[in-house]
């Protein structure tokens, strides 16, 4: 198979450069535009970013000297599918033109995610939701991924809600600054500080989960049916989101069933071992004070999804900590995955 | 009435420094005696504090010329009453040998607080168990505060429990560094990074406001009988533990109800307006994104309890965020507002 | 004498807010306006600051009810006064509006500070340079204080350069983020980093020094003509520039001599007990590892410049460490001490 | 060529851990024996170091099965060259038995760095320095890497010193606190802090460049003879020291002049390829604000440094920026390259 010409939405944002990070040698695509707002359209990538560029090393040589363009099908010939980083304020409209020029859009954007025949895909977990993808209408489709927070607290919960069945599930979230893009969070706010509150945040966390885990019904998506209480925080972390999680099953299980779960846990990505897959989605850590952003972030590249801390909850049944890389797992390297499951499923 | 003579032990240490400096000026109580390890006894205060005395400004001048003495009552003559800040390790022989020796004990340390007959104080919360000094057979007392991640959390649930009963208790905690004491917490283990653990503290988090909000009988303190479960945090914060609370009451009360039930709660401490209580014991907050320990960990001269972010829980009741100065309402100031109760009831 | 009428330029940044903090019972001044731009107009300072009241503690009461104007003269009568925090872009013209009707002004922002008939005031390094105010042809007065980053730096060589002369003076500063207001700094260029450049810092750094030090010839002030280079850093200390200074004397001094040269300083805000003077300007401390931001910052409550490691330099002639508080002795501290000092010397 | 066995001294602690990370895999060495105190010995080293590895990443598998030892020459039988990281405390007496033993040192203790006829050796920069060993009396040679502060300052000053001659530096360096050790520095000292002091770190900036930058006669090594000024601070950065560099030359050069010798400059590890040389050794950021840790700490692998802001001196010549990774180019990294110039010198 030969590569497939693709687009960046929203490039110059934090996002964005993550794509284009991820995306360097990739063996599935090849980064032909790279899409910004007026601003920057005109311009050379490495013009624009010169000061914009906060991933530690440089940008990669293969976006340098692009010429951004602006987010307009238009101006995207011969581009198959595009990875969307836009902000919320204008993804909407954008990728839905995207998709009626038949342009296929990955987003990390919320715009879309709810919409029931819209898949909040996470490769590991539901694959099978893309089935609802051919009754979208326009000649491109339309796949989103979920809330950096909720993503690996759900690829946690889904060989457990598969086994044990799910009740509710407490969430308590210490997320990085870096999920706020940038300029993002002041430091003013948040240096030696924690803020316990994130704008929008509890509700998607409420929700998400329970569409990733739905199954598909007639075209459309079915939420899975029991309940979540978020409480989001932001802390002095700058990459990593930690979830500490409580969890009531419908048939309780063991603490070794738990364990096994995890450990014996693979997806589509593992078995057509994706490029961006890790080789394990999760990984339990057995210390007594792990999972850790600063010890596991960089787990599996940032793909796996890192739990520890296994214990009895006095009130539900179970209680762990999920760590996951809010702008790799989270984020730019989710939407990969998920591009990269459906070029080897012919989707694309 | 004229001041008592009290000592400090564990003088040197962090929980020790801080009575030092809260101790400034009382009028009641007058700092005659410093006492701390071998090392240190024999030299002045100022001497041995020169490179370890760590709260921001100077060490206060009546402390600074005082012989530092060992932690036995026999070196401490005219001593009524001794404010401890003892490590745990020592904690237990040297605060029941003052006790024997006729000296009241305030402490800090958790070597005491589950024994029936010792009260877990709060002053605002449980006056009432001082009933139980009586049942103590030494001739001085012993009295304790609880742990300081669960302190501001007990105040909070105190005039909720009465009202409404308490049925189930979610905490999920961020606690600061300071908690740990100095040297504590290496910075490469919580620099731009959150630990989901601290030893011991989750076991004491299930149990202490138990003892706190239980009732006396029998020259016993009775536990209160809901269960509370707790996921423990280290956050890269200097002062302050912020606590997220989830609550299933017995019978639901309406946000205005829990508004009020804060509102209006008051103790003994603010009826006999002691020099270390607050006007308010709990103060709520309207901004969405409030409490945060940058902001309100000096409210009431860091005694107040400040809660916020009051919100339907979808598994629970209520859920909401507290926050309280670890070091000052959270242990040393804790323990002095104990004592000045005991002062003005005359139990001292 | 009365309480004069005074207004808050730019009342709802980070300087502004420092002011209406620090001038709450101030006993010569009251404030009756509180300036700010359209989109804040109209509105009370409560209900626009809900969200941006950025300093430990709440909004002061007084403050609170003032609904805030334009920064017009206009619409600002009966003050006499006013106290500039106003952002660098519209300070100019702001200034001088108020200057030509008959309003003094108090200034933080840079436009006017090197203009040669206004002075760059540090109440107690160069009172005599309000000489200078009878040239300015304007009804109302420009005062200026200098940049934060070298206010403290200027404090400490003032003795130095009376009794000493000095020939170069080498700077190198790590500067709170406060420095920058609010929102200012992103999180993500600084928690955990440090950034070796500010913009314009090092330009203000190399020369304000030289005018607080000039002397007063035919109604102009005329710089100090020795030589700085600077090197100014970002680090992630939320208040408290610490500057490293090393200086070769025209006449080398000894160790004794300097010591004393700081702790004899005083200057005319000390002899006048002006209200926001610190009883010393200048605290030498005698630990190896001081002066540092969290244990010095209050000193004199910010209004004290701390110094510390006087040794020795083997290139210059010797070197120290300075710590100043930014927001107050370096920005609405001292411009609210200059106002002092005009009050008293009946200039207002 | 075969690989030779090595020993990893004081293989627990921070830079231990740090040469068992860099040793993995390596092509010249086989680390066979790791040593440790008598608490660790006997044990594997996955036993001991379960809740003491502190880089991100798991221990590398060739480690986790090692049964530690003590460092011991008699008991590390067929070890031809032994990695130092032992403490200052026990180095000194340690390494000698080694080399006495016939078995080479590579020493990142500061132990033996001054003697003069033990090279402190950075391969760029002074490979000739290999000379003198031949006027070491033991059997096994003594070579060590200089202190972490100055190593990245170094290097950038070599290829100026050789053209242009220097008479005078001033430093002022932003230490992470990676460079304390582990447990190291204590959060409370210096979360949202700086201290502008770290024990005994001046002296060696002020004369370890001198050696490092000297000359070898009679099989010893001659200092340099400028001069060095040093104002060494901590900030709470993880990993990364940043220093501001001023510099008065004997012969001042151009712009131009300085950056084509350090974009030119290369010595013998990129001449031999050797496998953790960085490609340059030297890389001039042109962005105002840079280097950065957090942007720049990884160029090269940890192994480049970085500069960037050249700019006039008002007062010497030029000033720049220096940042070095502390942990690899300061101390394992450097050794190691130290060894493998060796080794392809047949040193070994």
């Amino acid at each position: 198979m030969s590569k497939i010409n693709v687009a960046v939405l929203g490039a110059t944002g934090s996002v964005g450069q993550r794509f284009i990070q991820l995306l360097e040698n990739h063996p599935y695509f090849q980064v032909t535009h790279l899409c910004a707002s007026e601003n920057s359209a005109g311009k050379t990538y490495a013009d624009v970013m010169k000061k914009r560029w906060k991933i530690s090393g440089d940008i990669p040589k293969y976006a340098r000297d692009i010429i951004i363009t602006l987010p307009d099908p238009k101006v995207t010939p011969g581009v198959k599918l595009a990875f969307s980083g836009l902000d919320a304020s204008v993804a909407g409209e954008v990728e839905t033109s995207f998709a009626e020029a038949g342009i296929h859009i990955i987003s990390n954007s919320k715009n879309h995610r709810m919409v029931e025949n819209v898949p909040l895909l996470s490769a590991e977990v539901n694959a099978n939701h893309l089935d609802v993808l051919s009754s979208q209408k326009t000649p491109g489709k339309i796949i989103t991924n979920s809330n950096c927070t909720i993503m690996g607290v759900t690829i946690s919960l889904k060989p457990l809600y598969e086994k044990f069945g799910i009740e509710s599930v407490m969430l308590f979230s210490m997320q990085a600054i870096s999920g706020a893009g940038y300029p993002g969070v002041p430091t003013m706010d948040i240096l030696g500080n924690v803020v316990p509150f994130i704008g929008g945040e509890e509700d998607k966390a409420e929700i998400e989960p329970l569409k990733c885990l739905g199954k598909t019904e007639g075209g459309k998506i079915v939420n899975a049916d029991f309940k979540i209480s978020a409480h989001c925080n932001r802390v002095p972390v700058f990459d990593g989101h930690t979830v500490c999680v409580s969890v009531k099953f419908k048939k309780k299980p063991s603490e070794s069933e738990i364990l096994e779960a995890w450990s014996s846990f693979k997806g589509e990505p593992q078995e057509l071992k994706l490029p961006l897959a890790p080789d394990f989605p999760i990984l339990y850590r057995q210390e007594e004070d792990r999972p850790q952003p600063r010890l596991d972030l960089e787990t599996g590249r940032g793909m796996t999804t890192v739990v520890g801390r296994l214990r009895p909850d006095p009130i539900l049944d179970w209680k762990y900590v999920v760590l996951s890389h809010n702008t790799v797992r989270g984020a730019a390297g989710a939407a990969i995955l998920n591009a990269e499951l459906m070029y080897r499923k012919n989707l694309l």
